[in-house]
């Protein structure tokens, strides 16, 4: 087969050595921070079952973004490439409900999946970094949570002049519907209107809450509750919240914000979201507390969770926009032993092989044909610093030249002592 | 919803921390190996358009293995969980053959997916380690990478006493095939073919063969090709090979079979496999070389490579059947902060934030209101080796009472003291 290279499917990305290099610091710097307060490492699968997602989560998400896939066998139940996390948790919780010492901390990296249209900052494949604390249902949960997220925005090389963490309360937003008097049958709707607020006209909002079924004063009640940065005197949960953001010195990232809901059906309490001050529109990471979840999935305990979400791709336009992208090699090793002709080639292959034993990373160029000139060039080319060479005379001397790439300088080194010098 | 707990798919697996810790030092051995020959980390997408397995991979996995996306927008094109990883080394590569730089060494741990029956050592979703050279067509190179694998398997506890690596040529079989007078048309399915002639009774073998189109005679020969072990005459290839594994001190390892096939189509010289010595039916790792897969893929350039494979499930089952599985600890820390009452929660809460500012990992107990002995027995469960007291006496001078769970011992440290303390 001749013909046009096959393309990789839209919005899915390939990860050459040097963009695996970001990833994996990227994940590392999730793992730092996630290890510092004592989470614990999970995954869950990739496929679930359909009927996971469609008691909660997000409407717009299950319904209209998620991957599905046609059953086969037994049952022919639909499954899901998971679109997010947070419902797997609650399975997995559920599932070891009188097994698991709770509180539990745990945190995740992997993949994940949205039938969306691919746009800068989203792809139909992603990675993310969940982190949740289970079995603790207070304010101080919510606030250590955070200052996970913190830490970990802290150690990408972004300040609270950069982020801020806009902060709400659903319960404190629905006591205030309580006094608007918006029915309970209602209230999911407004939510998800409440959540897409920003990203639309506001004759536009107003008329798709009037209807979701909305008198006109309920609306202007609505908007005035939204604009009511206040919540002092009716929310002990945020004021105990902000108090415990304070002791943990963070108090500069955090704010209240009323218009903040998050798009996931399960958030009961506090929710949350890191935007960058520079550009509102792109959320760094979001999350929220929820009281059900597990009890969704079929959990007898009650077990209330609190967590947060944060995708690769923002992460990263959000650090090329300011420039602060990291300089990273992809290398795996620097060094080079080279082959200087067919009969010192066993040589250079157990000098090789002796070093790796003695802890040194190196690649061994392989065919004795290539002239040596050839085989430096390649490894300068490559960014190597050092190459390693057994000629005739060396291989006599039980010696090997060590050439330094980016000095042009040469020594020769008694074999025996090789390893050593590399590790200086 | 008050219900059963929703069951995840049949052949996915939920990883708890303590399995998530297996897979993590499954994966540290993967990179160690690869590393320290110089390979450089990559990875793929997971989504990967049909088209990209039809040419070559296997008919079997393509066909009746591969989980199928119906299409959706434009172009309407079906889309696959990718089932293996070497057809998308081939396209990344193809995509970028005129700027990388050959060889190029690459290697991968990412998530697969097959809609198999699910079986002991077999799942829907499993994991691999890839790895492969590509761009030096030498069997030089084979023998690196089946070193690569040998240093995998040493570092997990395995010995050539537990593993043998059966090594043959794809090329040497097709010499036999011409002297036998197999055409060419018929040869792909003599391949599938004795690639399942273990799995089968002879007479199975024989009759699948008569199927295929080859005579009474040829099926004769064929038998007696499969069991001549002597190739020094036929392949300066396979002789140059296991000269090289000598080399490499790995011989012992390593027995030629002109019965091991592989499943993949786009394997064209050598091919191999690692097996248990006391269990046959089940391959650690397989591999092979490739020359045609890049243009395959529509790659202009001549570009060959060389690979192999290593799923999770397999190496679990081996170890766990040798009963060499490693006792891992799935905790990221093992010091508790607990809180003694509501009056010294803020010290304790920045006695541990300025522990973790010291590169002390550690988990906060946040709930004031549960009495410290249940607090220690938490810790006691969860297998923590410390736990940190602040009481009004601790807060009065400065100090914290560091209680050890194993001993339960304990002693008073200047707070400005205990991060030195602890990192002894």
């Amino acid at each position: 087969m001749v013909g046009r290279i096959i393309k990789p499917v839209k919005g899915t990305r390939d990860f050459y050595p040097k963009q695996q290099a970001w990833q994996n610091w990227l994940y590392q710097k999730a793992k730092t921070a996630s290890r510092a307060f004592g989470y614990q490492e999970y995954e869950g699968p990739i496929l679930e079952p359909f009927s996971l997602y469609e008691a909660k989560s997000s409407e717009e998400i299950v319904n209209k973004q998620a991957f599905v896939i046609p059953g086969k066998g037994e049952a022919q139940k639909r499954l899901v490439l998971r679109p997010e996390l947070t419902p797997t948790l609650a399975r997995m919780v559920a599932a070891k409900e009188y097994e698991l010492v709770f509180p539990i901390r745990w945190w995740s990296w992997g993949r994940f999946f949205r039938y969306e249209a691919p746009q800068k900052g989203r792809g139909r494949e992603f990675y993310q970094w969940n982190i949740d604390l289970l079995g603790q249902n207070c304010p101080n949960a919510d606030a250590e949570i955070i200052a996970v997220g913190v830490r970990f925005l802290s150690s990408l090389g972004l300040t609270s002049a950069d982020v801020v963490i806009k902060i709400n309360d659903r319960k404190y937003l629905d006591n205030k519907f309580d006094l608007i008097g918006i029915s309970q049958s209602k209230r999911l709707a407004v939510f998800r209107i409440i959540d897409k607020k920003d990203k639309v006209k506001k004759a536009d909002f107003e008329a798709m809450l009037a209807e979701a079924g909305l008198t006109k004063l309920q609306i202007k009640d609505l908007n005035l509750a939204l604009k009511d940065y206040d919540y002092s005197q009716e929310s002990p949960w945020l004021t105990e919240l902000f108090s415990s953001l304070s002791d943990l010195g963070i108090s500069d990232w955090a704010e209240f914000d009323p218009t903040i809901v998050r798009g996931f059906d399960y958030y009961t309490d506090t929710v949350f979201e890191a935007q960058t001050r520079n550009r509102q529109d792109r959320a760094l990471f979001g999350g929220g507390r929820y009281q059900n979840l597990v009890s969704d999935v079929g959990g007898k305990r009650k077990i209330t969770g609190v967590g947060l979400a944060v995708g690769d791709m923002t992460v990263y336009e959000v650090l090329a926009d300011l420039e602060r992208l990291p300089a990273l090699s992809a290398l795996s090793a620097k060094i080079l032993m080279t082959v200087f002709a067919e009969e010192t080639f066993r040589s250079s292959l157990l000098a090789a092989d002796n070093l790796r034993k003695s802890g040194i990373k190196l690649e061994m160029y392989l065919d004795y044909q290539v002239p040596l000139t050839k085989q430096l060039a390649y490894a300068n080319k490559k960014g190597f610093t050092k190459a390693l060479i057994i000629g005739p005379e060396e291989k006599a001397t039980q010696e090997v030249t060590v050439k330094d790439l980016v000095s042009g300088q040469q020594e020769r080194v008694k074999a025996k002592d090789l390893a050593a010098f590399l590790k200086n």
